[in-house]
């Protein structure tokens, strides 16, 4: 094994490479590619590929800052520990949807894991108007069982508290209060919209005190409900996907928060692809509708698949007396849904006026079309967290987005 | 200060004496009297006094196994320190309220604080007919200061992530999680049910799945909802009294739950207690009458001074842009009173049947009389429970306690 470093400093392609070899993940005379293929926001990501068989390994390094937008802020190399360890954690439950964790290091911020260079991110594949079969089913499962193993009803209770105490991280859990729960919401200077956008947003959005305090609610579950360990960033971006695999990346924002906010993460960003594709897919309308259809139905299956397992799961590994009570697990599918339908609100909203907005829509490059989906997009999130606990269930939620002008 | 001792071992009223002259609370030539005053069954409690002027001092030590009714099982010496952290955090909030901490020393698992011995648990002061002036008012403010300024509303929200992983607290937590919210709702072996009680908790508590169904949330509450530190079992016995003082003792069961947890323990007490006078003053029917208004009047004024001095803190120390939004306030408190009352209910029917019963019912010596007012409790603990959200307000939950036959 590796000695390791008693103090961090950035890989370079060079150092990458002898890492990988130090770690036997290659033989001494294998020759060896190394790439940086990252885009350097964050992090540092070389594939290291011996040239002759074509073996690769990724190397993902955390770097102490983020860029966004030209600023940068320092930011913690602990989510590196914690990604690394939500890693491990899930590949233990769903190995087949998750990459293999093959060393990790907490002072160089190192983890080491398979290539998935074969596969497409989704959110790249939506865009080019991909349809992945076996996607729904993937990330329904991959749901329910992180989500229900890491939870009171799936793990030993005090395993479980003991599991939260790895798990604690508040500047990446900031990230998301502050960007996903309250500065949409207000006037704030982290917020990205185009001027002509701004009188919509001021009346749609920061003029409406009900649905601010449905946000206020939304964000304190977000604080405070730590029932399992989610991914915390489940969008199409941190999804690799072919015709025949599924694999779930990149969960630095992992934490224990609420069963419902993966779920909403992932509906939320299939439900901005859907209202981009009005504009991508203006001029095939045949072809439109179908696409269409299909996220829908991937949004219809992925509840279904998790509800369906997440209920076997229950019935057949209970660690809790009320588990059998006549009702509860009814209730809590019920109460998951409402906070996903809620969270999935606050991920569309903050998607179009917040920090971070998505390719979906940003490469709508007609100024005009593209705030009309925005606007589209704005009132539809407001109707989803203001009418939650009305959206009963996953057909009616499907209704509300197809039904959405 | 001491040299820290590298391994644990109890201490004896000789050893307990050196170590308070070692920490120079005494001088080196005082003469000392010790003695042990505890129960025995978790804690050593040694007084130390300066037997000339009687200044004195309590040195607790945490016993690494637990005796109740004659079993013993290990129980964490990481209470103590949980038990040490929390009073100097409840220190920094409500000084007036809480013993003051000289030292401790998680090894040896003791805490130095101040001797209380002039002041008499609440608990034998109101089953002696006692009334205290300034209990609900002080409680009142106990409970705002310290639920408000450790949670996301008052405490920076990364600061309260920070503070929450020192109050992970698995094997006590699973003490109230099975002995409040899981053994006494089913036919377990650590309930203690007279027989002639058995056929009746049977039909009203065991038998009632709507109740389960309750009571199943609530214990979902107390697992996952991880809103501000509590005391964790603020029951009259962790209160001491006097006409002028209160002192709120004993937070070892101290972690990250929900609001209401500590209100509910305080109501449910006094509500015990309210239930056993029916007998204790029996034969003095004008002075049961007096002191059942006056535990009462404590209920309805620990809320009502809870409820306005956790309204200034929100308004004066706000920490989230969310606490203007019309109606969350509101809706908090709200959510805070529902709570409180179903764990309010959960303690009353465990006191009842569950492994620990409480004073105030169990020295009612005619069997009869005692079980009648168990019956009692029973009903009106299992009231409270599934009623809790139409209880919307401090008058009507003091109503259904005094209607209660």
């Amino acid at each position: 094994m590796a000695i390791k470093q008693v103090v961090y400093e950035p890989l370079t392609t060079d150092t990458a490479r002898e890492l990988s070899k130090n770690l036997q993940l290659f033989n001494q005379n294998d020759q060896l590619s190394a790439v940086e293929i990252g885009d350097g926001n964050l992090n540092l990501v070389f594939r290291i590929q011996n040239v002759i068989n074509e073996k690769s390994y990724i190397i993902k390094q955390a770097l102490p800052y983020a860029k966004v937008v030209g600023t940068s802020w320092p930011l913690t190399l602990d989510r590196s520990r914690i990604e690394g360890e939500s890693l491990k954690r899930t590949y233990q439950l769903v190995p087949e949807l998750t990459p293999k964790v093959y060393y990790s290091d907490s002072t160089l911020a190192v983890t080491v894991m398979d290539d998935l260079s074969h596969l497409i991110i989704l959110r790249k594949g939506l865009i080019a108007g991909n349809q992945y079969p076996k996607l729904a089913k993937d990330i329904g499962i991959f749901l329910a069982h992180t989500l229900f193993f890491n939870s009171d009803f799936g793990l030993n209770q005090q395993d479980k508290k003991i599991q939260s105490s790895q798990f604690i991280n508040p500047e990446l859990c900031k990230i998301t209060e502050d960007l996903v729960f309250t500065d949409p919401f207000f006037d704030h200077d982290t917020n990205n919209i185009d001027d002509t956008l701004k009188l919509f947003v001021t009346e749609t959005i920061w003029a409406d005190p009900a649905l601010k305090l449905e946000v206020a609610k939304l964000k304190q579950a977000f604080l405070t409900k730590g029932e399992t360990l989610v991914h915390g960033d489940l969008h199409t971006g941190s999804i690799f996907v072919s015709e025949e695999e599924t694999i779930v990346i990149d969960p630095e924002f992992a934490y224990y928060g609420p069963f419902g906010f993966d779920v909403g993460a992932f509906i939320a960003n299939l439900i901005l692809n859907y209202l981009a594709q009005d504009v991508h897919l203006a001029v095939q309308p045949q072809k439109k509708a179908e696409f269409q259809r299909y996220l829908l139905d991937v949004i219809t299956e992925t509840w279904q698949v998790f509800e369906q397992e997440f209920t076997t799961l229950w019935q057949e590994h209970p660690q809790d007396a009320f588990m059998n009570v006549d009702g509860y697990l009814e209730q809590t599918l019920q109460t998951i849904f409402s906070d996903a339908i809620g969270f999935a609100g606050c991920k569309v909203i903050r998607r179009m006026i917040g920090l971070a907005g998505v390719e979906d829509v940003e490469s709508i490059t007609d100024v005009n079309l593209r705030n009309q989906v925005k606007k589209n997009a704005l009132t539809l999130g407001k109707k989803l967290i203001v009418q939650r606990n009305e959206l009963t269930s996953i057909q009616k939620l499907v209704k509300v987005v197809s039904d959405h002008a």
